[in-house]
C-alpha cells in the first residue's frame, strides 16, 4: 500500500479548517494524512461575531467558535494549536514551524494550503501599542479586549459616570464596534480620517450613514487623522487626539481594516497582488504553483464587475475557498468565479449595505454610467413596522447592465442586497430587472419593491444616454 | 388640430389606475383623453392589505387606499365610480357602461383596457350567501365584514366568552384571514378540502405550515370539504358543517381563492386561457386585438420555468402590467415577460415563500429533476433572535438548472425567496449559485446563507444524476 499523502494547513480558521473538513470527507486517513498549525489558541471561530461577543449580545465566547480543535481532531485532522508556520521552502516541499514553547521543525507536504488570514492596519502612531487600545481581528483580540474592559472597571473602582470608547475608523469593523460599546452604555466617538463614515459607499449614501449614526447618539468625526495616543502615567491610554482635538477615552479600538496576512509566502517568492493578497487560479490554486493553494482574508479574489482582482476579507468567502479548495484536493472538483462586491452591515437598527462598484470604482475602470438613488419602505407603506430605505442604482450607458446598488436603510432594508447580487452574477440589465418577479405581501415588502423602483428609474436614466 | 383620442378603462384598481396614470404622464389630455369606469366606491386600493385592516394592524381603511377617485381626477383621469361596463362591442370599439342608478351608455373607445380583476370563488352551498359570511377580495368586501364584526358583537349583547372564526381554505387569503382573526382574540378554525394547507407549497413543506399553525393556536382542519353553511333562525351564520363535523362559527371567511372576472370579455368573444384568463401578447395586448388592452388578475401570464401560462392574480404583478400598458397607449414601450411563480406570505411570525415550480408542477410539464431539503437560521447561530428556516430546492437533471425553491421559516426567512426568484430569471444552475456573493453579516446571515446551503445539497444531488 502506498504512503499516505500529507496536505498541511496553515492556519485554524474558515479557510484552513474548512478545506480539511471537505478533504478529510473525501479521503480517508490512509489515504491522505491532514496536519493544520493555528498559532493562535482557538479554531474554526466566527470572527465577524467579535463585535456581538464584546457588546454582550452574545454571551459566551465559546457561541463563536464552530469546531473547537478537539472536534476537529475527532474527525481525523491533526490540528497543532499554538504552532506557527515561519518559514516556507517551495521547492523543499516543506513548512518550518514554531511551537509556543519555541520547538520548531520542518514538516513535508505533498499539498499546502495557505490560510493566514489578516492582520489588522496599525498604523506607527506614539501610543499606539499602549494598554487600553484593542484591535478586534482574532478571538485572542476579542478576550483581550473584554478583560482589559473589566480591568478598566475595576481600576475606575466600579466607575462614576459614562465611560468613553473612542473608535478609530468608521469602516465596517469601525461602525460595528461603535454599536457595540453603545450597546454597553459607553459614550462612543468614531474618528474618521475620510469626509465620510463607510468609505465602502459613495459619499451621498455616506452622508446617509453619517447622519443616522449622529442621530443613534454616536459622535462621528469625519476628516478626523489620528496622531497620537496619549497615555497616563501609568502607560494607559487616555484621550486618543488628531491634528485638530483630543477626545477622552477609557478604551480605544483600532478599526482601520486589514491587510493580507502574506509575509510568509512573500518570503517564498509566491506572486502577490497589488493589495498584498496572494494570486490564485479559479480552483484556488497559488498561480504557478501545482500544490499550493489559498483562500480567505490572505488573498486576492476577482471582482467580476469590474473585471479587477481585489482583497475582500470576508467570512462567507473564506469558507467558500476552504471548501473549494478541500474538494480540489480530496479529487473532486470545484471553483470560485470571484465576487461582485456584496457586504452588509449594521449599526443599532441602521442597516448598510452594498454590491457591485461604486461611482469612483465604475469610472476608474473605464466605465461610463447613470446613477439613481429612491426613497421607499421596506414594507407597504401602511403596513406596521414599515421602515425607510434608500437605495442607489448605477447602470452602464448604453448596454444598460446593473453596475452596483447601494442600500441604507432600517431594518429589513440590507438583505435586499442579494437581489441585485445575484443580478450582477447574472449579468442582467436595469431594464430585465424591472420585470422581477420578487415576493410581494404588505408585510414583506411595498407592491414595487424598492430594489424595482430604483430599477425602473435607472432604467429610464439609462434610455437618455 | 386632431381630436384627441379616447382610453377607456374598465376597473379602477391596480392595473386599470397604474395604466391610466402612466399614458397620463406620457400624453397630454388635448392628445388622450382618459375615462376609466369603477363598478365599486373605492380606487387604486391595496386589497392584499385588507387582512392586517381586518386585524386592527392597518387602523384606518383609507390607508389602503393609493390614489383616491379625487386625487385621480385631478390628474386628468375621468374616473367614474359605482359604474360598471356590462357589454363590449369590440366591432363597434364601444362598450355600454351602466351607472349606480340604472342609467346606461355607450362609450366610444381607441384604445380599451380591461382590468376587470378577479372574482372570489364561492361555491354553490347551502347558507354560502347568509349574513355573517364574508369574501376579502375588495375593500367593499372588507368594510362589510368589518360592519358586520361589530354588529354581531352588538347582537351578542358585548359578547361572553371567546369567539369563533371558521375560516374556509387554507391559501394565501385563508391563512392572512386566520392571522388576522388571531390578532383579533378569536378562537381560529380553518378548514382545508385539501390534504395540507397552502397547496402552493408541495405537500412535506406543506405538513411544516401546518405544524407550525398548529402551535400558533390555529386549528387547521385537513380533508375538510365544506357541505354547508348553517344558520340560526335569523337567517345567520351559525356553524359551517364538513361531511365529519359542524365547526360553530360568529363569523365565516371565504377564503377560496379566485378567478378571472371576464365574463364581458368571454361575451366579446375575446380569447381566453383554461383558467379563463384573458390571454395576452408580452406588450399586455389582447391577443389578436390592435386596441384592446389587459392585465392583473383578469388575464393569464407565462410562467418562464414551466413554459405555460397561468393565472397568477397577485398586486405585483398587476401594478406592472399597468404600468407596461400605460407606457405602450402613451407611445413609450415596455413588455412583461412573465412570471416565475413567486409569492410570500406569513402568519403570525410565520413566514411562507416559493418561487418556480413545485414538483408536481415540475412532473407536469416533463421536467425530471432532483429534490432537496435543508434546515438552517436566519441569522447567525448565536446571534440574538436568529430563527429556523427551512429551503426546499429543484433542480433539473442533467442540466442542473434551478426550478424552484420554497421556504417555511419564521423572522427573515420569506424575502429569501428573491435570491431565487432572480437565479430563475437568469437561468442559473445550483452549482453557479453556490457561488453567489450573497450579503453576510451575524445579524442577516449565517456564514452560508441558508439559499446557498440548499443550493450546494442540490448541486451534489444533480452530480449524482
Amino acid at each position: 500500500m502506498a504512503a499516505a499523502e500529507r496536505m498541511v494547513v496553515i492556519g485554524g480558521d474558515a479557510t484552513g479548517m474548512s478545506a480539511a473538513a471537505q478533504a478529510r470527507r473525501l479521503k480517508e486517513p490512509g489515504e491522505l494524512e491532514i496536519v493544520a498549525f493555528e498559532r493562535g489558541r482557538f479554531s474554526s471561530y466566527s470572527a465577524c461575531g467579535i463585535p456581538y461577543w464584546v457588546s454582550g449580545a452574545v454571551p459566551e465566547r465559546d457561541e463563536l467558535i464552530a469546531r473547537s480543535p478537539e472536534e476537529h481532531r475527532s474527525r481525523g485532522i491533526d490540528l497543532r494549536m499554538r504552532t506557527e508556520a515561519v518559514e516556507l521552502d517551495v521547492d523543499g516541499q516543506r513548512v518550518r514551524v514554531r511551537e509556543q514553547e519555541g520547538t520548531e521543525q520542518w514538516v513535508g507536504y505533498d499539498q499546502l494550503v495557505l490560510a493566514t488570514g489578516a492582520v489588522p492596519v496599525r498604523p506607527p502612531l506614539p501610543g499606539i501599542d499602549a494598554e487600553g487600545v484593542y484591535g478586534v481581528q482574532t478571538l485572542d483580540d476579542g478576550q483581550e479586549l473584554l478583560d482589559g474592559l473589566e480591568r478598566g472597571v475595576e481600576a475606575a473602582g466600579g466607575g462614576s459616570g459614562r465611560r468613553r470608547a473612542v473608535v478609530v475608523g468608521a469602516g465596517y469593523i469601525g461602525v460595528e464596534m461603535a454599536e457595540a460599546f453603545v450597546q454597553r452604555g459607553y459614550e462612543v466617538t468614531v474618528l474618521e480620517k475620510a469626509e465620510q463614515p463607510m468609505s465602502t459607499l459613495d459619499p451621498d449614501m455616506g452622508k446617509l450613514v453619517h447622519e443616522a449614526m449622529c442621530s443613534l447618539g454616536i459622535e462621528t468625526v469625519l476628516g478626523a487623522a489620528v496622531t497620537e495616543v496619549l497615555t497616563d502615567n501609568q502607560g494607559r491610554a487616555r484621550a486618543v487626539a488628531t491634528q485638530d482635538a483630543e477626545y477622552p477615552a477609557d478604551v480605544v479600538v483600532l478599526g482601520l481594516g486589514v491587510r493580507p496576512a502574506t509575509a510568509l509566502a512573500r518570503e517564498a517568492g509566491l506572486p502577490l497582488g497589488e493589495s498584498g493578497g496572494l494570486l490564485t487560479d479559479l480552483s484556488m490554486r497559488v498561480r504557478g504553483q501545482e500544490n499550493i493553494w489559498s483562500g480567505g482574508d490572505c488573498v486576492e479574489v476577482l471582482n467580476l464587475v469590474s473585471g479587477r482582482p481585489q482583497h475582500v476579507p470576508l467570512g462567507t468567502h473564506a469558507n467558500k475557498h476552504g471548501q473549494i479548495i478541500g474538494a480540489n484536493i480530496g479529487g473532486s472538483y470545484a471553483t470560485f468565479p470571484g465576487v461582485v462586491g456584496t457586504a452588509v452591515s449594521k449599526v443599532c437598527d441602521l442597516e448598510i449595505a452594498r454590491t457591485g462598484l461604486l461611482e469612483a470604482q465604475a469610472t476608474a475602470v473605464g466605465l461610463r454610467f447613470a446613477s439613481v438613488v429612491i426613497e421607499s419602505t421596506t414594507r407597504a407603506g401602511y403596513y406596521p413596522g414599515t421602515r425607510p430605505i434608500h437605495v442607489k442604482m448605477l447602470a452602464e450607458h448604453r448596454s444598460g447592465r446593473l453596475l452596483g446598488v447601494q442600500i441604507v436603510g432600517r431594518e429589513n432594508a440590507g438583505k435586499r442586497v442579494d437581489i441585485a447580487a445575484v443580478a450582477l452574477h447574472a449579468g442582467m440589465t436595469v431594464e430585465q430587472m424591472t420585470a422581477l418577479d420578487l415576493g410581494y405581501a404588505p408585510p414583506f415588502s411595498p407592491v414595487w419593491d424598492p430594489v424595482l423602483v430604483a430599477a425602473r428609474k435607472a432604467a429610464a436614466a439609462v434610455r437618455t444616454h
